[in-house]
C-alpha cells in the first residue's frame, strides 16, 4: 500500500489545538446556518421565535461544513509554513461557508465595516445573505478572496491552473465538488498538470469533496469502487491522499496529518525540480479525496427521513421553520449544538483564542492580493506595434496575412513580458499564423518530449491544449490574478465556451460595482479561421454567432472589433491589450488578403471605430446616392469590388464607402459607451439614402444595433445566412449573397432612377454569378479575375 | 500482467486472410489519397500529370489510415459474429477514409449511383471530395452510416452511448481521437458506462486512436506513461486492450486477435449480466488503445523533414504537387505503393475477393438502419394530454405549477413508450417538478446503490448526469438512431451546449436536403428554472440567451415556444413530441403561477402560435389605443397586472392583450415557415398603435424578429437586461423594468392625450415601485398585494 493510501495513525494536533480548531470550525458552521436562517437574534440571546427567521430560506447547506473544514485546516498550513495560498470553492453554491470564514478572519469587516464584529454586525451578516439588497447566495465577486463564482459548475480546476501559472510561490487550494466532477470541463480540467511547470509555476492542490450527492442524486464519483477512483486519479498523474470519516475529531486529526504530508510532498517536488534541470516530466502532484457527509453536523433526520449524509441536505434541511414549531425547535437545537457562547463574546466578536488561529494580513486567503488581481497587476510592456506595420502600396493593392503581421508584433510582446503574458489556444497558434512567437518562446509542456518536437518545452509562453474550456478557464484564472493574455480560436468553436464567457462577463460587470475590486486586464479573443475561409472544413466550422452571444451582456464590459486588414488588426490588438475590465472580441483573417490602410490610416480608423474611406468612394465629401458599408475582411473585399464595378459601369452614381471596425459604434450612445450619437451616425450613413451593409456575421445583428437610427429602414444587410459547405472563398460569398455581384444588384434594385445602363449591368451581374459558379464547379477554384481582383484606382 | 495488457502472440489470421485484409485496407487508403489529390486518372492508367491534381488540396490524411484499418477489422468481426454494429469516427475530419469504406462495401454507389463501380465512378468519387458542388471534407450527413460529423471534437462518446441505449443487440464502435481526448466533453464522456445497462442497452466499444499528434502539437494522451494511461482507463471502469505498432502485417494480426478477445469479453459480460439479475454494478467493459503512426503508409519524409508519424501528416502531406515535380513523383509513388492494379479491376470496380470481405446488406456499417434512425423510428404512443389539463376557475385566478402538470402527462408518456422515450437532465427532473415520472420509472444508474436512494435503479427511463454535454450528446445519439426524448435544463446553463446545438441544427438542416436520410424525432428542450425565478441562485443563473443562439440557425429546423401556463405547456409539448427534424426550445416555469387558459383555449392559442386574449383587453374587437403583448410566464403575469391597473385607473383607454407562444410567428412568412403574413401581423398588432411587448428574454430579439413589420417603430420591448442577483421575483421584474408599474408608465408615456388622470397614475406607479422595493428590502419578500395579485374580472 502506498503512503498516500494508508490510513494515518499520526495525530499531529495536540488536544488543545484540536479543541481550538474544532471551535473555529463550529464558529464557521454557526455563521453559515445563521446566514441561511436568521433575520435577527444572531447570538441566540433569546429563544428562537418565528420572526427571527427569514421569510424565504435560500442557500445551500450541504457542501458548506466540508468547505469550512478545509478552509480552517488550510489556515493552519498557511500559518505553519507562511504559505501564500488562495482558495477556490468549486461548489460555489457554498457561499455562506466562505463568507463565514472571511468574516472570521476579519477581512469581511474590513471591507464592509457595517458588517463588523458586533451583535449588529453579525445580525447584518446573517440578514444580508440571499436577501434583497444584500449579497448573492454563491461565492460571488462580493466575497473577498474569491476568483470563482462556482454557480455554473465545471471550471474550478481550469481557473486554478490559470491562477498558478507564473506564480511559483502560490498554492491554489481547489475544492472540486463531486457533482462538479461529473461535468466534462472539470473532467478535462485535471490535465492541467501536463501544462504546469514545477519550478516557474505555482501548485494546484485539488481537493475532491466527496460528499456523495447532488441536488437529488448520488454522484458518480462516490459510487464507483475505491480502487477505480484511486486508479483514475493516479492515471491522471496525481498521487491521491484520502481522508474519510464522519466523526469531526477524528477527521480533524486525519486531515491535519494529510495536509502535513501533502504540503511536505509539494515542497519536495518543487525542491527536486529546482535542483534537477533535466528532471523527468510531470511530477506526481498530490491531490486529496475528502469524503465526509453532505450537510455534516446538520439535522440527521427531519420529518422522519434521513437528511444529513443525503441529497436532502443540499439546500435548506429544515424548510418550514417559520410555521412548523418542531422545525423551529430543531433549528434552535442545531444552532446551539455549535455552542455559540464559547465561540463569540457577548458583543458578537469571535473569541480571542479563535482569532489566533487564522493567518494575518495578506496571508489570509480572503485578503490575498492574488485573488484581487488588479491590485498586483503590472502593466504590459507594449513595444511599438507601428514597427511591424504592413507596408502598403496603394489602397487595396498589396497582399498580406493579417494574423501573420500581428504575430511578428506578438513575438515582441511575449519577449518583453516573460512573466505576465501568455497565449492560449486549442492547437492553433501556428495554424493561425502567429508562429513568429516561437522565435522567442515555446509551447509549455510538462509531458514527454520527443526528438521530432518543435517549440515544445517545459517552460514557455504559449499554452496549447485541445480544450477550449481549459484555454478559457486558464486565461480567466490568469487575468483574475493580475496577468494578461490572449485566446486564439476558430471562430465557430469559440461557442464551446459561450457559457464560460457569460459567467466571466457577469463577473466583470459585478466587480465594476465593487470598490475594493481593482480592475483587471481584459479577456481578449482573437477569432481567426473564420466563417468565410473554412476551405478545409466546411459547414460544421462556419458560425459567426459568438458575437451575438457577446452583445447580450452588459454594454460596459463587451467590445467587438472586425479589423479589415493587418494594420487595423495591429492597432486594435494594441488597444485591447492595454484595456481593463472588458471582454474584447477581435475577428480577423489569417489568409493572404488585400490591405487597405496604412498604419496611420489604421490608427485613425480604429480610434474612431469606423470611418468613410474617401479613396474608395466617389461622393467626394458631397451627398452620396448610396452608402456601401462593410465590417469584416471578406465582406470589405467584396464591398470594394462591388464599388469598383459600380464606378466602372455607372460612373454617375455617387458612392460612399464606410468601414466599421468597432461594432459597438453602431449602437446609440445611450445604449453603449462606444455608441455614435444620432447626429454622427446620420452624418455618416445619411438620413435617407440606401445603405448596403456587408457584414461578417449573421445579418440581423446590424439591424439590432441600428434599429433606432433615423435611416434604419434604408439599411439593407447582407451576412452569413447558414449556407455553406467545403468550397471556395468566392463560392461561399455567393452562397450567402455577400458577393460583389449580388451587392451591385442590390444597389441597382434600391437606388431609383439608374436607367437603362443599370438594367444591363444588373443582367451582367446575374450572368457573372452563373459564370463564377460554373467555373468553380468545373475547375475547383475561383476564377482568376475574381481571386486576383485588386483595387484598380490610384488615390 | 492482466490479460488485457499482454502483447498477444496469437495470430488468428491465416496468411491468405491476412493478405486479403491488408489488400482491403490498401484499397481504402488508395481511395482516401485519391479523394484528397486526384481530379482525374483515378486508376493511374497513365503517369500522373499536374492536370490530374486538384488545384486546392483539402482534407485530412493523418487520421485516415487508422480509421480505415479499424473499419476493415470491424467488418471482419461483423461477418464472423453476425454483429449489428455502427461506426462513429470521433476524428470526423477523416472523412475520405470513411467515404472510401462506404464505397468499397457498395453502399455509396447504391445511394449515389453516379459514383459507382466504374472508372468514371471512381473519378467522380475522387473529384467530388472537398470540391465545389461536391461533398464536404468531414464525415458529414452525406456519408452513409454516419451519425456524427466530428467537425467539432468532443462528442463521439456521448453520441455513442446515446445510440446504445435501448439497443441491446447493437455495438457502437467509437473511435476517439487522441486530440479529441483532450477536450472536456470527451473526458466526461467516458463515464457513460455508469449509465449503461448491460442487459437492456447496447455496448459502446471505445477505441482510442493514439496517433500522437494534433494539428501542430503532440497529444497529451500520447505523452504520459503507459502505466498512467492504463490506470486512467481502468479508473474509468474499462478494461483497456492495447494494440501498438507500425508494421501493418503485425498490427493486422494483433488487432484481429484483440478484437476477437474484446468481442468475446463483450459477449461474456452480456451473458453474465442476463443470467444474474442481482449482478454487481458496472461491468468492466473493454476498450481498445490503438497506437499507430499518424499518416501511416504516407510519405515518410517530405522536403527533408519527417512527415509520417508526426503532426505534419495531419492534413495534406505533399502540399505542392501541381507545381513541384518531385512532389508529383512522390505522390505517384505513394499511390502506387498500394498496388491499385491488385485492388481494382480495369473498370474501376473493387476486385471480387475484396468484395467478399465486407458484410452484406444491412449489416454493412454504412447501411445500418440504426445510423439512419428515421428508417426505424417508431411513433411515440402519446396518451391524451387533455386528460391532465389544469382545471382553471376563471382566467388568471387559479394557481398551478406548469412543469408539475406536464410531469403527470410525461409519466404516461414514459409508461406507454418504455422502449423508445427517455428524459435527460443534469440532476433536475425532480427539482423541475417532473417527479411524477418516478411513479412509473426510475433513474437509470449502473453504479452502486445505497439503501437511502430513491428512484435509482439499473434500468429506468430517466438519465440524470451533471453534464449538459452528456445529456445533449446522449439525446442526440438517441434521436439520431430513431428514438425520442426530452432534455430538461436550467435555462442559463443550456448555453453550456450552445455549440453542440449548433452542430445538431446544421446536421438536421443538411439531412433535409438528403433524400435517403429519413426524418428523425425533434430534439426537444424544456428550459425551466428560468431567468425570472432564480430565487436561490442569482445573477450567475440568469441568462435567457439560448433563444438568440437558436434563432441564428436555419429557420426550417428551429422552433421556440414560450407557453405562459400549464395547459399551453401541455399542448406545446404534445406538439413537439410529435414533430420531426426540428430543434424545439420550450421555456416554462416550475413555480406556482397563475393559469390563464382552459385546455381548449390553450390548444387554440398554441395552434395559432399567438392570440388576442379578449377576456383581458377592453377593446372589444374594435381598434385599441394600445396593444399589450407578452411572451413568457412572468412577463405575461406582469402584463396582465398592468392591464388591470390601466383598466381600473384609465377605463376609457382601449387595451388589447396579445400573448405569443410561438416566437417564430413574429417573423415574416418569407423568413420562417411559421411566420405571420404582414396582413395577419398588422391585424393583430395594428399598423400605428403603440405596442408594449413584455418579453421573457433579451429584448432585442423581438426587434430582430419584427423589424420588417409596418408597425415596428411603435413596438417597445421590455425584457431581461442583465440586471439581477439573489432577490425576490417581483424585485427581479423591477430591476429589469418588466414589472406592471413600469409597463403602466410606458403606456402613459407612449399613448398621447391621456390627460391629468394618467399623469397622476404615472406618479402613483413611480411611488409604487419605491414602496415595493422598500418593502422587499425590509421584509425579504414581495408585498402581499403584488405576490397575491389575481386577475380580478369575470369574463
Amino acid at each position: 500500500m502506498s503512503d498516500s493510501m494508508r490510513t494515518t495513525s499520526r495525530r499531529p494536533l495536540s488536544s488543545e489545538d484540536l479543541k481550538r480548531l474544532d471551535a473555529y470550525w463550529r464558529a464557521a458552521n454557526y455563521l453559515t446556518v445563521g446566514q441561511i436562517y436568521l433575520l435577527d437574534n444572531p447570538l441566540l440571546k433569546e429563544p428562537l421565535r418565528p420572526e427571527h427567521i427569514k421569510p424565504r430560506l435560500l442557500g445551500h447547506w450541504g457542501t458548506s461544513p466540508g468547505l469550512s473544514m478545509l478552509y480552517v485546516h488550510l489556515n493552519r498550513v498557511i500559518k505553519q509554513r507562511d504559505q501564500d495560498m488562495i482558495y477556490i470553492a468549486g461548489p460555489g453554491h457554498g457561499g455562506p461557508a466562505v463568507v463565514a470564514n472571511t468574516w472570521l478572519e476579519g477581512t469581511y469587516p474590513e471591507l464592509y465595516p457595517s458588517v463588523g464584529y458586533s451583535e449588529e454586525g453579525m445580525r447584518r451578516l446573517f440578514r444580508q445573505f440571499s436577501f434583497p439588497g444584500g449579497i448573492p447566495s454563491h461565492v460571488a465577486p462580493e466575497v473577498p478572496g474569491s476568483i470563482h463564482e462556482g454557480g455554473e459548475l465545471g471550471y474550478s480546476l481550469s481557473h486554478a491552473y490559470g491562477a498558478a501559472f507564473d506564480n511559483p510561490n502560490l498554492v491554489v487550494a481547489t475544492v472540486v465538488g463531486d457533482g462538479e466532477a461529473e461535468t466534462g470541463p472539470l473532467a478535462g480540467g485535471w490535465q492541467g498538470n501536463i501544462w504546469t511547470n514545477p519550478v516557474t509555476d505555482g501548485t494546484v492542490l485539488p481537493i475532491l469533496h466527496l460528499n456523495g450527492y447532488k441536488i437529488a442524486n448520488p454522484t458518480a464519483m462516490a459510487r464507483v469502487s475505491d480502487e477505480d477512483r484511486i486508479s483514475y486519479f493516479h492515471g491522471l498523474g496525481y498521487e491521491p491522499f484520502t481522508v474519510e470519516g464522519d466523526d469531526p475529531m477524528t477527521v480533524h486529526q486525519e486531515l491535519a496529518d494529510t495536509f502535513d504530508r501533502v504540503f511536505d510532498r509539494i515542497a519536495e517536488i518543487r525542491a527536486e525540480a529546482r535542483e534537477h534541470p533535466t528532471r523527468p516530466p510531470r511530477p506526481r502532484w498530490p491531490m486529496v479525496i475528502f469524503r465526509t457527509p453532505k450537510g455534516w453536523t446538520g439535522p440527521a433526520v427531519v420529518d422522519g427521513v434521513p437528511v444529513e449524509g443525503t441529497w436532502r441536505a443540499h439546500q435548506v434541511p429544515l424548510a418550514n421553520v417559520r410555521k412548523n414549531p418542531d422545525h423551529l425547535k430543531e433549528l434552535e437545537a442545531w444552532l446551539r449544538s455549535y455552542r455559540p457562547e464559547e465561540l463569540f463574546d457577548p458583543t458578537g466578536a469571535p473569541a480571542p483564542d479563535l482569532r489566533e488561529l487564522h493567518p494575518r494580513g495578506l496571508k489570509r486567503m480572503s485578503a490575498q492580493p492574488h485573488a484581487n488581481g488588479g491590485l498586483i497587476l503590472r502593466e504590459l510592456v507594449l513595444p511599438d506595434y507601428r514597427d511591424h506595420a504592413a507596408t502598403i502600396d496603394g489602397h487595396g493593392r498589396t497582399t498580406a496575412e493579417a494574423t501573420k503581421v500581428l504575430g511578428a508584433w506578438l513575438k515582441d510582446v511575449v519577449r518583453d513580458n516573460m512573466d505576465r503574458f501568455r497565449l492560449f489556444g486549442p492547437d492553433e497558434v501556428a495554424s493561425n499564423r502567429l508562429g513568429a512567437v516561437f522565435d522567442t518562446t515555446d509551447r509549455q509542456w510538462e509531458a514527454e518530449l520527443y526528438e521530432v518536437d518543435e517549440h515544445q518545452a517545459p517552460h514557455g509562453r504559449v499554452m496549447e491544449v485541445l480544450s477550449e474550456h481549459n484555454c478559457e478557464g486558464w486565461l480567466e484564472g490568469y487575468t483574475l490574478t493580475g496577468r494578461h493574455g490572449l485566446f486564439t480560436s476558430y471562430e465557430a468553436f469559440i461557442h464551446i465556451i459561450d457559457s464560460m464567457f457569460n459567467q466571466h462577463a457577469k463577473w466583470l460587470a459585478t466587480t465594476n460595482e465593487i470598490p475594493w475590486r481593482a480592475p483587471i486586464a481584459s479577456l481578449n479573443y482573437l477569432l481567426s479561421s473564420h466563417v468565410w475561409r473554412q476551405d478545409h472544413n466546411g459547414f460544421s466550422h462556419q458560425d459567426p454567432g459568438f458575437i451575438d452571444v457577446v452583445v447580450n451582456k452588459k454594454s460596459d464590459v463587451v467590445r467587438v472589433y472586425l479589423p479589415p486588414d493587418a494594420n487595423t488588426l495591429l492597432s486594435t490588438m494594441n488597444h485591447c491589450l492595454r484595456s481593463r475590465q472588458y471582454v474584447n472580441v477581435v475577428v480577423a483573417g489569417k489568409q493572404p488578403a488585400l490591405q487597405y490602410t496604412t498604419m496611420e490610416e489604421a490608427d485613425r480608423l480604429c480610434e474612431r471605430g469606423l470611418g468613410i474611406w474617401e479613396w474608395a468612394g466617389n461622393d467626394e465629401g458631397g451627398s452620396p446616392d448610396v452608402v456601401m458599408a462593410s465590417a469584416g475582411d471578406v465582406p470589405t473585399l467584396e464591398c470594394l469590388a462591388a464599388i469598383d464595378l459600380l464606378r466602372q459601369n455607372l460612373p454617375n452614381l455617387k458612392v460612399r464607402m464606410v468601414n466599421v471596425v468597432d461594432l459597438m459604434r453602431l449602437q446609440p450612445d445611450t445604449e453603449h459607451p462606444h455608441g455614435l450619437s444620432d447626429n454622427e451616425f446620420d452624418t455618416i450613413f445619411t438620413t435617407n439614402k440606401p445603405v448596403m451593409f456587408n457584414y461578417h456575421g449573421y445579418p440581423w445583428l446590424i439591424h439590432r444595433l441600428t434599429y433606432r437610427r433615423t435611416n434604419h429602414d434604408n439599411i439593407h444587410v447582407r451576412g452569413y445566412k447558414e449556407e455553406g459547405t467545403t468550397t471556395t472563398p468566392f463560392d461561399m460569398a455567393m452562397l450567402n449573397d455577400i458577393d460583389r455581384y449580388r451587392l451591385v444588384i442590390d444597389v441597382i434594385d434600391r437606388v431609383p432612377g439608374l436607367g437603362e445602363r443599370a438594367a444591363s449591368l444588373r443582367q451582367k451581374m446575374i450572368d457573372a454569378r452563373h459564370e463564377a459558379r460554373a467555373y468553380t464547379r468545373e475547375y475547383g477554384e475561383d476564377m482568376p479575375e475574381v481571386a486576383n481582383w485588386k483595387w484598380p484606382y490610384d488615390d
